[in-house]
């Protein structure tokens, strides 16, 4: 996977976390994901598809998770529960959604989200999609992008 | 979320397994996911988009995972390794490619898969979607499929 498609993602994660939640985010070095680093404790996963296929996770610390769905919903959130599991498949799907749009040579559309909770659960790509990993500090505590990308060209030459 | 959009995945796992692994499943009682119930320890997830955003996850038991991957390689996997995340991800689309060419009037394309892995993982959908849940007995063990579908034009109207 190409770095250059990656640069929508990461504007629009830290688009969506100034925006919509008042927040900084701080990244971290961009790196191959191995597969082998368990992701945190609850991760938003939505696909991409059109003239590319892609895959995109936000996977948050709980900590994370409550304070960004308590900044959404204006209330305070203490445990993981529907309107928490709502805000996380929204998050993922703001960061997908705008980045679709920088990446409009792609026609791609976007999947209904959905939100993986537990504590040793790990997100991983099939071994020939070269997926990237982003950690991000937030004023909160931990979270990472994860984003596998294959334009519709490379995966005919497959 | 409508009885009929499922059908099609039904009858594409069935054949999945009948025709890729040569195993006949046998299909548990459809009914509306909700949320609390654990998925198995390995899961398949994929997304849908077009004219309707969805989202299929296919989870095995440990033993199905090692099973269907043994006969999908022709070789005996015995742990969870790449090779046994390829096969499951590789499931998730065989199931999804077929439902979408009976789905054809929604236009569907399907995004990268992703592999969940993780004793006590769940996978939940947003609250306003309705996923249906058919958990399966397989010669190898359980496996659950989970569907969230949403025509765009039901979605416009939310």
């Amino acid at each position: 996977m190409r770095v250059e498609y990656i640069n929508p993602f990461l504007t629009s994660l830290s688009n969506a976390f100034s925006t919509m939640l008042g927040v900084e985010v701080e990244r971290g070095q961009l790196h191959l994901k191995d597969g082998n680093h368990p992701v945190h404790e609850i991760s938003g996963v939505i696909g991409l598809s059109g003239n590319a296929v892609g895959m995109v996770v936000l996977s948050f610390s709980k900590n994370v998770a409550l304070k960004a769905a308590s900044a959404m919903l204006m209330m305070e959130a203490t445990e993981i529960n529907a309107d928490v599991i709502d805000a996380v498949g929204e998050l993922a799907n703001m960061v997908a959604g705008a980045a679709k749009s920088e990446l409009e040579a792609y026609q791609l559309s976007i999947s209904l989200p959905s939100v993986i909770t537990g504590r040793d659960h790990e997100v991983r790509f099939p071994s020939n999609v070269k997926a990237i990993s982003i950690p991000y500090e937030t004023p909160w505590g931990e979270m990472t992008l994860e984003v596998g990308f294959t334009p519709a060209i490379e995966l005919a030459q497959v």
